[in-house]
Parts: structure tokens; sequence; C-alpha cells
């Protein structure tokens, strides 16, 4: 982290900025503390146990946004710290919600700093989501396990090949990107940060219009599009290469869902698009599929306030910020693994009731939905939503209306970014929000991006009994 | 039910009103319609199944909605059918949100419909909840079944004490309610209407502002509180002396609960209000009490709009609109057993994810949750929540606000009555709204009152295949 913290050092001084400074400042703090606490923490004799796990995640996560939080906190910028704590929780877990305005003559280091936070936040939670979650039985992602059959040979030499294969993929489709955004129009500078916050699917932008700011240039916005798509489909299938066999045949319905609802609800609104604003079809195709893509991967880059684009289209941009995309990628939300086991489960369920003999099997693709998978994703739904309805009470009680406390705690908790209304929507950002609701939010935005159960598990008095 | 018509009828005549023929009209309609109805099916072999259960609930509440908006339909009021059908859905829910206004000039006798509509609803609901649903195993209601142990015998015999012993106490708990409320200063018409409305934990009044015409008269807001918790509290605890032995000794933890949820938030609100307010102390634990209990007993009448209270008041109004009160009472919601099951669960659950191995007891009061309650339960919440964000942007796409539209829904489902903004909550009503978000939410109270799953049953194809 401390390495990283000089990227932007270094892009400071190339333009002659004076703000490297913050940069090696925080540098240097991060160095210091992550160094003494690894001497201080040097035992080798630790057991690797589901606590562990838990707590190691929330841990990494929470002091790469403290950390992170530093350059934000130490430069120019006249913001509190719950702000830089915000900006950086924000980055860190892909969300893209900001607090900054101001944003096209910002050093270009804070920039910088803004887009590489999101784009490790992206890789770490791919990594999180293919290799830790599993084994750690989180809601329903024990079907996306990953060493199966042979639990007693070449496990960490398999772990060390997926994790290589995820870092190859994330890193060449960032290069990809970056280069067709810089082939489209773009200058080098943001096309480098712009595809580190596509491909996290966070929608951090170096504008204040976000990707509005090149509405008229076609081919970024279908660049786009396209890429926040990949990033949200599950990695798995970029590594299929250096996976386990048995994983190489299978064909994940939520993939198959998630094409068929962004085609579906894109042509609908292409369409009211059409018809209440009389743009041509091309634009209304194109503004459609990328601001529905947009909030559907949680990725929440805007062209325009969709949310003026009248009722039909309010009503879908609403139910799609609960949906979220694929398992296994750098999106976030409720996800549609999670759906398709919840159907089957609630169906099984109304049919028990009918006919309470019935034998029904219950499948995930060609897996069989386990009373193990189906309790941990009903766990998973139920903390979702309390954490939803307390988490907008609270925002409620520190002053908020109702409709900035709901849509603001649900946009946090799936990391879309921009929520509804008039001040936290895609015409608006998180600035005048207080500092207490920012953490609030912060703590949301980290819950829902560890899944939720490795946050609220460390809240129950036996996680920390003997 | 045409009977019960006869009774407004007779008000109607009694003081001079033109209007009685309305309901004499309507009384026709419903005697021929259910007489043929009943001709036509008098076929003495049908055996009892889940699915008839299922079906007959459904079919017996929608059809009482929809004879019950006959009198609103027929009179003088120049409401569109679906408005006629929104208000009897809304009384015979006992769910108490109305698109009438100019109620304290309205003709006697329709304001007397709406109070039947609301008691009988709630009387219904009651005898429902506590012979019915338990036996067709409806998300955990189960553990309050009444027939435990000796299946072989006195079934029948039992379950027409209890049904006696429910209809007792409920007219015992009216009468009571309203001889209080007339010798507190009411006048015996807007007694007798505001008794059954109270008890029902309805919410339909005689005046456009609601409680608040007497909101001079603490005596009456007291006993307005105390028997809107009455209703609200299980009726197995009014007949005991009816039920089999081993239930009289259950000490039922939903009870303590509510109690203590009422106790807390009312003292929170009151010292809000004193505070921001300055008024006396007792005048602030009235109206936080009042207001309070209104809300979480799913009743809904208001002395005056709690919504601008401050942040803290909203936030409260807010989540209590979700917990509902006891089950086997008039009170909808979530309810109060639920939440201990679902806080249960989870607790289990994640203790199960940190200690594989471990054996965990869940418990409800005494009795044990078994998987078959856990796992109705979870269905329940599943739905629940899905009918909300489901609902919620259907009236979005409707036209409605945000807020209008997120509120309505849960304000529906949960049959409180008043949601939040200037347009549905406590100082508004529903007649702005149009025909198809009316018929929407007509739809949520339904879905609400009959606890979600019978109506949900109905839509999946294995409910109507052989």
């Amino acid at each position: 982290m401390a390495a990283t913290m000089l990227v932007p050092a270094l892009v400071d001084i190339h333009i002659g900025n004076r703000d490297w400074a913050v940069f090696v400042k925080s540098a240097v703090f991060t160095s210091v503390l992550c160094g003494l606490v690894s001497l201080a923490t040097s035992n080798p004799e630790i057991r690797f146990t589901p606590r562990l796990g838990f707590l190691l995640i929330v841990a990494i996560w929470l002091t790469a946004a403290l950390l992170g939080s530093l350059p934000f906190f130490f430069s120019t910028l006249p913001i509190s710290f719950a702000k830089a704590f915000f900006e950086s929780m924000s980055g860190i877990t892909a969300t893209g919600a900001t607090v900054l305005t101001g944003l096209d003559s910002m050093p270009r280091g804070i920039l910088m700093w803004r887009s590489l936070l999101c784009w490790f936040g992206g890789l770490g939670f791919v990594g999180l989501g293919l290799l830790l979650l599993p084994s750690l039985r989180i809601g329903g992602i024990q079907l996306l396990h990953m060493e199966s059959s042979d639990k007693s040979e070449k496990i960490l030499p398999r772990i060390h090949q997926i994790a290589t294969g995820i870092i190859l993929a994330y890193i060449s489709l960032t290069l990809a990107c970056t280069l067709l955004y810089f082939a489209a129009g773009m200058g080098m500078f943001d096309a480098v940060n712009h595809a580190m916050t596509t491909v996290a699917t966070a929608g951090f932008s170096t504008h204040d219009t976000s990707l509005g700011f090149y509405a008229h240039n076609r081919a970024i916005l279908i660049i786009a599009t396209i890429f926040m798509i990949l990033g949200a489909l599950p990695f798995v299938l970029y590594i299929k290469a250096v996976m386990p066999q048995r994983l190489m045949s299978l064909v994940d319905p939520q993939v198959t869902l998630f094409f068929v609802i962004i085609v579906g609800l894109s042509a609908v609104l292409a369409v009211g698009l059409k018809l209440e604003s009389g743009i041509g079809t091309g634009d209304a195709l194109i503004a459609a599929f990328f601001n529905l893509v947009s909030v559907i991967t949680t990725t929440g880059f805007a062209t325009e306030d969709y949310t003026l684009w009248g009722s039909e289209a309010l009503g879908i941009f609403f139910l799609v910020t609960f949906i979220g995309s694929c398992s296994g990628s750098t999106s976030g939300g409720i996800k549609l693994n999670r759906l398709i086991i919840l159907w089957q489960l609630a169906s099984a369920s109304l049919t028990r009731l009918i006919m309470p003999n019935a034998v029904i099997k219950m499948r995930y693709g060609r897996s069989e939905i386990t009373q193990d998978v189906a309790q941990s994703t009903l766990l998973f739904i139920f903390l979702y939503m309390s954490s939803l309805v307390i988490g907008a009470t609270i925002l409620t009680i520190l002053g908020n209306d109702l409709g900035t406390a709901f849509t603001g705690a649900l946009t946090a908790l799936s990391n879309v970014g921009p929520g509804f209304g008039d001040t936290i929507g895609p015409a608006g950002n998180f600035s005048t929000l207080g500092d207490p609701s920012l953490i609030v939010l912060s703590y949301l935005m980290l819950a829902g991006r560890l899944e939720i159960i490795p946050v609220v598990i460390l809240f129950t008095r036996r996680f920390w009994s003997r």
C-alpha cells in the first residue's frame, strides 16, 4: 500500500505539483505503522480458523480504508477526517460515492489515488470472493467453491494458480480498457483512471459530471458499458485455464440471468426514453444500456440524471439497485446467484405447503442446493435487509430526509454509488451530509462489500468468547 | 355480511337519512349473489386440503372486500370503483388508510359501514391466526398451534370452544371500549365507531382529523392507547379458560418484548418531544405513547402529524412500521414472534460459522424452533421484503414519488394506514393517488393481512397443477 502511494506522488512530481509530499508522508506513515504491527505479530504459531478468517478480512479492509484516507486528510483539500475516511472507504469498497467536488481542477495525484483505491479494492474483492469467502461458507458463495473433491493434495499450489489467474485477468482487462478509451479519444490520464474504476465497477471519475463529460463520444460510452459488464462477470470465466477440470464444464445460471435482465430492462428504458424525449434510437439505446449497466453492475457512472427519465425508469433503477450482478466479480449488491437460490428455496417451500410429502430437489446449475447453502443464503438476505432498515433508521435519526436516508443506505450497502433524490442522486453527491451520516454510510459500504456476515459476526458475543 | 349491511341502513333510517337505500340494495345484491354461489357449490363431498385452505382464505377476504365496496360505490360519494374497493379493502384488512375526505359531514351509515368492515375484519383475522393459519404451517405461527398432543379426540369441539372464546373476548373488549369512550365524553355514535376500529387496530375515524378531534381530552387518548394495546396482544391471553391445559402455562416471549419496545421507544419520543416543543411532561407522554402505540399496533390513528416531531421521531416511526405487534392478535406487520425466531436463527447460523460442530438448540419460549418453523419464517420474511420492493417499484412506475411509493407499499403491507411524506403521511390521505396505484395498494393490504404466503402461493404453477 505504501508503495502504491508513491504512484500518485510520481504523477504529481512529473507534472510539477507540490502535492507529491502528501503521498510520501502517507507512505512513510503507512510503512512505519505496518512495519511495527508486522514486528509485533511475527508469531509463526497461528492456526487458521474461520474466526481468524473473519477478523482478518474486516481488519484488512478497515485498515486499508483508514490508511487510504491519509492522502486526502493530509492534502490541501478542506475536508474533515470523516469525509476523507468516507472517500477512501468508497474507493476501497469500489462504491464510487464521493464527497469531493471540483474534480476537474483537483491535483492529479489525488485523482490517481482515488482510482488506485478502487482498482485494488476491486481486485481484492475478486480474490476474496473466489478464494476466501467460499471456505468460510458465506451466504450462497459455497457453490462457487474451487477445491472440491481432492482435498488432500495440491490445494496450496492451486490457490496460487487461481490467484495468479485472477491478477493476470484483472490487469489485462484494465490495460485493454485503457487502450480502448485512449483510442476512442480520452487523454491518457483520464483513460488510465477511468479504466481502473470501470473494471473495478467502482465509478469514481476525474470529472464532476462523471462520464457525462464524454456524453458526446459514443465510442467511449460503449467501451465503458462493455468493460463494466466484463468487470461484473464471474472471474472464473477468465481463468478457466488454471481451474480444476470439474469447474470447466460449469455453466453458471447467474451469467445467463445477468444478460437477460440487462437486455430486457435496457430495451424498456430505451423505448421509454425515445417516446418521452424524442431523441434518436441510437442515442436512446446507448443512454439506456450505459446507465442501466452502470447501476446493475454497481459501478455508478452517470452520463446524466437518469432519475429524471420518468417514472418507469425511476422504478427500474430502484429495483436494479437491489439486484446487483454476479458473485465472483467486482460488483456488489445481493447478487444474481443468491436471487436464483432464493427463488428455488421459496418455490420449494411453497410447494411443500401444498404437498407436505413432496421430495423437491433444488439445484443451482448442476450443483445441489444443500441445507447449508440454503441456510447461509437466507441468513445473508435477512442480515442485508436488516442492515438496510436499521441503517436507514439511523440516517433518518441523524437528520436526513427519509428518501436520502433509505436510498443512501441502499446505495452504500450495495456499493453502487449514487442514490436517489436531489441530495445524493446521480446529479448530486455526498458532500452536504454530516460527518456522523458519512460514518454510518462508510460502515454500510464496508458491510456490503464484505458480504455483511464477516462484519456482523464481529458484533456477536460468541465470536469473542473462548 | 348482508345482514350486517342492514345495521348502517337502520342507523340511516333512524336519523332520517335517505342513504339507507344504498345498504338495502347492497344487501340484496350480496344475498342473491351468495345464495347463487351457495346453491352452485352445495357439494358435500369436498375434502379439506391445504390447497383448499389457501384458496378459501383468499377468496373469503377478496369477496368480502368486493361486496364491502358496494355501499361506497352505490352511495352518493363521487368515487370510482377502485376508490370504493380500496376503502373496503382497507376496512376488511383493518388497515385504516382512507381515500375519503369530509368525514365529519358524511352520512352516518357510511361511517358505520367503514367501522363495521374493520371490526369484522379484525375478528376474522384473530380467528384466522389462531385457528386456520397454524394448521397451514404459515411462517412461524405454528408455535401458537392449539391442538397439540391429543390429535385423536375432541378437535372439533375444541375449535368450537376456541372460536366462541375469541368472539366473546372480542365483543367484551369492544363493549368495554365503547362504554369508556362514552364515559370520557365521546358521543355514543363516535364511541361505538371508534371502539370498533380501536379494538380491531384498524384506525378508521369519523373525523378527518382522526382522534386529533379529541386531542384536548386526555382520558379518550389514554383509553384509545390501552385498547389498541389490548387489541394487539395475542387473544390466547383472553381465552385461557377454554384453552387446552398445556398452553395455559405458556409465557409468550413476544408479549414481553412488545411491552419493552413500547415503553422504551415512547420514553425516547416523549423526552425528544418535551425538549423540542417545550410542552408539559404529561402531554408529551400521552402524545408519545398514543402515537407510537398507534403505529406499532398497526392501528394508524393520529392526533397530529408525528412525522414533524423531528428526525429521531421520524426514524423511530419508520422502524416501528416494519415491526408490528403480536401474532394471534388483530395487528399486522412482520410481528414480534417472527422477529424473535429470526433473531434466534441468525444468531445460531452465525455461531455455526465460527463453530461448525456446535449443537445449538433454538427455542421460542418453551417450544423448540424446528426446521419446519425456521423455514417457513424465513420464507415469510423473504416474501414480505420482496413484496415490499416489488410493490414500491410498481408504485414508482405508476408515477408516485419514491417516498410515497416505498412508504405507501410498507404501510399497506403492514396494515398500518398512514405512510410518510406530504401525500400519504398522517396529515394526508390516499385520495390523490391514481386508481391503478390504489389497486396495487389494495393487493398489498390483502397480502399483508393474510400473512402473504396464502396470496403468493396462488401465483405458483404448482398450486394449480393436479
